[in-house]
């Protein structure tokens, strides 16, 4: 192993040395992470990670996902049944069991992440395999209880600027708190993610709901509840937040008139709504959350497309977010048309858009986002989180938006240890998108400087306010 | 600035010769340009352009809709109001604004065919700046008065072979008649594009369809009325046209019965028609109008899949054509199956099939072509009339259709100063498409020589009969 | 002409040099062909093929759907009409128009395959043309009924291990039967393709069913039905055959219970059904034959998408498979569902899955063949069964689904001689492809020659239990 310093940058010697000028120019920026799933209880206790396989492996649903296609029980890998069944509880044979099928991550961008942050953080040199697995599980088990991998160091070493994380509507928050408390001089954001409190098809939707007004002290009833969302919004921007997060099947949006989405919440809340209700009610509450955004600023985050637990026997078994998550086809021109008739020339919103059907980026998101001042488009999310995938987000969407219209990296991660290496991989597949247009002289080297630190700081930090 | 000679080429040295040396072949052709919208008045009067504002900036929604997503109001563009209200008039103060904002087209099309323009045109060879856009204003303002920057002298600079306007069928097409008068050697042809007269939910249809059957003096009856668009073909014909042009929202088609087409075109005629209707009446034309380029030999040119005016707010306040049509997902394989029943087989007819749905090309669009004698594909259009998009266009069609069944590049643009650029870009990212296939031991050089000329000028000339 | 050892390789010096390395490494390998047309008789019967144009020019849709594309009318090319009128019969100008048109086939798989077989089988190293045309054609006409030239000695001289057909469960497998009694070492593997049998909307669907339950002598009855479809498995499996394969409009799939699947085949064998009645009875049939495949472990294929027949007028004059197939937008992830739910984390069955629509590689077949056990992608089908096709496949799946998840290469032809032309090219493709892996510094040489060798063979063999 030994990474590579030109690692995915282009292999035509012309554009690498356009391609490794840029990338050293920006490789040391600080890192923005404004959207991201790590837990803020880490920072805010700043205890010891356990072990290589609740680091690594465990928490990764693009590594066991991978396992689980080649046949590999996940019961074996230690992923807690939901019936309290047994598993494996052996963390070295879990280690082994993944060293043993590490060949079938050949290719991924998960492989280079993993080395990555095998190399940089823990000195490992060489690529996993059944004869060093244990060599190597040991090294970094002796690691991790140090005080250098400790989270809050780990935020210096990382050289983190701010990291957002995503959090329920009914959080208090109390990590973010604790935080703000602490003296320490990391940002941890929170961001505010209603999904599960505006979809009536999740379990417990209308609890929920009551909770939401309870905890704002509004009444139980549409304008009650709006104005739950927005005490709620309001108490998540005082600890910081900037943002908010909206995972919905679909794009679509609604804008009804006030008596009728009324009656729409009575519906969603008092009985058992039709699947075109809850549909309904979702695509009122996305217009809803970017009314309020051009009141109170929060940029507003749209992740649409993920047919979520599709295996509904491992879904019975482990739970969700077992790797059953699948892209669909998504629509955006008619689905965003009802939001953007409303606010979509509204200089007060930002809103971010995300997809999982990458056909979108060059017929329906970059003219989208080329022409209406609200919208921006978010970094290739998931699946297209990767080095084709990044570049293939250039590609379609820099001639018809522009970099202008875009908002840098987001990691979306819950592996803490894996952020260096994912915004190090964005780094370099922009510098070589660059590099690319570059040497084929359709931009100029001292505009290609700027556009790379755009891309790997000013962009981010400007679009989430940060 | 100064524009590389190698530009859009390959980067590889190898490649980079070889399509060089297809490049220097091709470069000095005459351009066809068998579908644009520039204005016939420019030819036939052959007055002087006013100022580089009214060339550049005001005429290019390219260039507009880029600056509105980034918060620039239309109004300070001098772009004018419906209601008359207040505008910026200050040609300068616009350029400012322009330069100003000039980075946001890094990595876009609309930067390199400007950048050709003002370097070819009026030696321009810095990079537009707030430091040098007065000079640059400056320079292009003292050229434009002179002889040599007359449309007429232009075209001849441009080596333009013919060109082609687009027409409304209710025009007299007075331009066109004068032209012909005038001795000049320019080709300047018309094209029917009857749009507004079939389209009942285009503002205005009905009275159209009574202008149209008045001025050529049939019945107002569903026969009449398809004499009436003979009448005006066969006028647009006697005037040099050699093509008709189709926008719609979908590529649906239809053939009814007669009976039931009668009784259809009561009803939009007539009344108010429902959606259905409406869209069943453009598809029954579509058929209709294939049906008369068997008749009359001429070429049919199909756009479909732009959702026009997504943006109300802006189209009340400016109109239409203001960087608010947003590409949509279109299918072609069960949408032109009645026409292509019809007539698909009729080697009378030559059907260009256009597109804003990429994900076409290679599904759809490249196997239709590869199959009917009638159909050929159009170049990239609209957004994807770029580097990339001409390259994926070439990657995505040529495996399945080759190149016969394509028809040269169409620049399709209102914006003539850029026409020579345009075709230039086409015509080295061609020559780099065929110098990767050399490169790669796939096609011949000789053979590739062939085909950089049949890309470049054969093809179009051959498909629009010029 | 003279094919260059280095085609399809990277021009790229750097990655040129590995890729090199790589498919020496693969390139005489022996060959699996797990999928395929070609005639069993041809093994079982082991004649001389009878002229250059029966082999290569009459029998490949994809050759003459191009000419006819470009107005060369099927019956010049000896194309048999239905009605049984006069077509050309003198096979020295069928070539000679063949030849006339062959540029048209530039930039095209089949100018690549087609030139390789000349050149490897006969020697032939110049470009076809009207010159040459006779010339050539003399040289394969006396090569043909040399014994070296005959269907058993070139499955050899191809390296053939294993050559699988696709044959009707009515068939009685005569020429297998021959095959395994002759003594002959060439394994020769039949396929079961149930279309016509599961499919209310072919021609003659309801006598087939009634001869199907004839010949395994069971009801005509649901039970029966699907006991007879067993009886006629277990017989091809008898014969060698490790797969099904199934070639359906749609993906779509459904679970119904037994006493609502009984009444569906009642009304699909009884009278005139609905369309949504033979949809449904399809769907249901695909569900049936994965649980059958976990009974007795045949390999399942499905291939979707292709919209048969799209031209009424040839299809009269000339029947099917005249290149008039044309491929359809495919929705998998709603479609397999309850195929899935019923069978998908069985670990006994492995379900292989093509497609014509690109779109769906990154969208949902990787993220599904990366997540269910028994999902396999098969390599690009048809139209995509060409250089720029089977990079994009390797591109769109990689990150996602691995190497693992893939089953190597299909030739899914019946030209026979483009075999070893058509697996050369895609392990040449596939090289490329991990050569830039491995120039860009994202996979160890090592494992990329290893992964080479799956590719080219591994793989195939394993999926398809060869």
């Amino acid at each position: 192993m030994a990474l590579h310093p030109d690692r995915l940058l282009p292999s035509d010697a012309g554009a690498r040395a356009v391609a490794r000028r840029l990338y050293q120019s920006v490789a040391q920026l600080p890192l923005i992470s404004p959207h991201g799933h790590t837990d803020p209880r880490w920072y805010a206790e700043d205890s010891a990670f356990s072990d290589p396989v609740t680091l690594f492996v465990q928490p990764d649903h693009y590594i066991f996902r991978m396992l689980y296609s080649q046949g590999v029980a996940l019961e074996s890998l230690g992923i807690p049944r939901r019936d309290g069944g047994p598993v494996e509880t052996d963390k070295r044979a879990i280690w082994r069991l993944f060293a043993q099928h590490y060949g079938l991550f050949r290719g991924t961008p998960t492989r280079l992440w993993f080395e990555q942050s095998l190399q940089d953080l823990f000195g490992v040199e060489e690529r996993l395999s059944p004869q060093n697995a244990d060599r190597i599980y040991d090294r970094i088990a002796e690691c991790l209880p140090r005080p250098e991998f400790r989270p809050r160091a780990l935020y210096d070493r990382f050289r983190l600027e701010a990291i957002s994380t995503t959090d329920s509507p009914l959080s208090d928050l109390a990590s973010h708190a604790a935080l703000r408390a602490s003296g320490w001089q990391g940002r941890v954001l929170p961001a505010y993610r209603p999904d599960f409190t505006v979809d009536p098809e999740r379990e417990g939707f209308q609890d929920n709901v009551r909770r939401l007004t309870a905890l704002a002290g509004t009444a139980m009833s549409w304008t009650g509840y709006l104005d739950a969302h927005r005490v709620r919004r309001a108490f998540f921007k005082s600890l910081g937040a900037t943002s908010t997060d909206h995972g919905h099947l679909t794009a679509r949006t609604t804008d009804l008139p006030a008596g009728e989405a009324a009656a729409l919440f009575e519906r969603v809340t008092g009985g058992a709504p039709t699947p075109e209700e809850s549909e309904l009610f979702r695509a009122q509450m996305l217009t809803e959350m970017a009314r309020m955004s051009t009141e109170d600023g929060l940029v507003m985050q749209l992740h649409p497309g993920s047919f979520r637990n599709h295996n509904p026997a491992l879904f019975a078994t482990f739970g969700p977010d077992m790797g059953a998550d699948i892209p669909t086809a998504t629509d955006y021109v008619r689905a965003l048309k009802p939001l953007l008739d409303a606010v979509g020339n509204d200089p007060r919103l930002t809103l971010v858009l995300f997809t999982l059907d990458e056909t979108s980026y060059g017929r329906e998101l970059a003219p989208l986002a080329g022409h209406y001042p609200s919208l921006r488009l978010g970094p290739p999310w998931w699946f297209f989180d990767s080095p084709d995938g990044l570049k293939r987000f250039r590609e379609l969407t820099t001639e018809t938006a522009g970099f202008a219209n875009t908002v840098g990296f987001n990691d979306d991660t819950r592996a803490y240890l894996s952020i260096p290496a994912r915004h190090d991989m964005a780094r370099r597949v922009d510098c070589a998108f660059l590099a690319h247009l570059v040497a084929e002289h359709r931009l100029d080297e001292d505009e290609a400087h700027e556009v790379a630190r755009d891309l790997a700081y000013n962009l981010a930090k400007k679009a989430y306010k940060i």
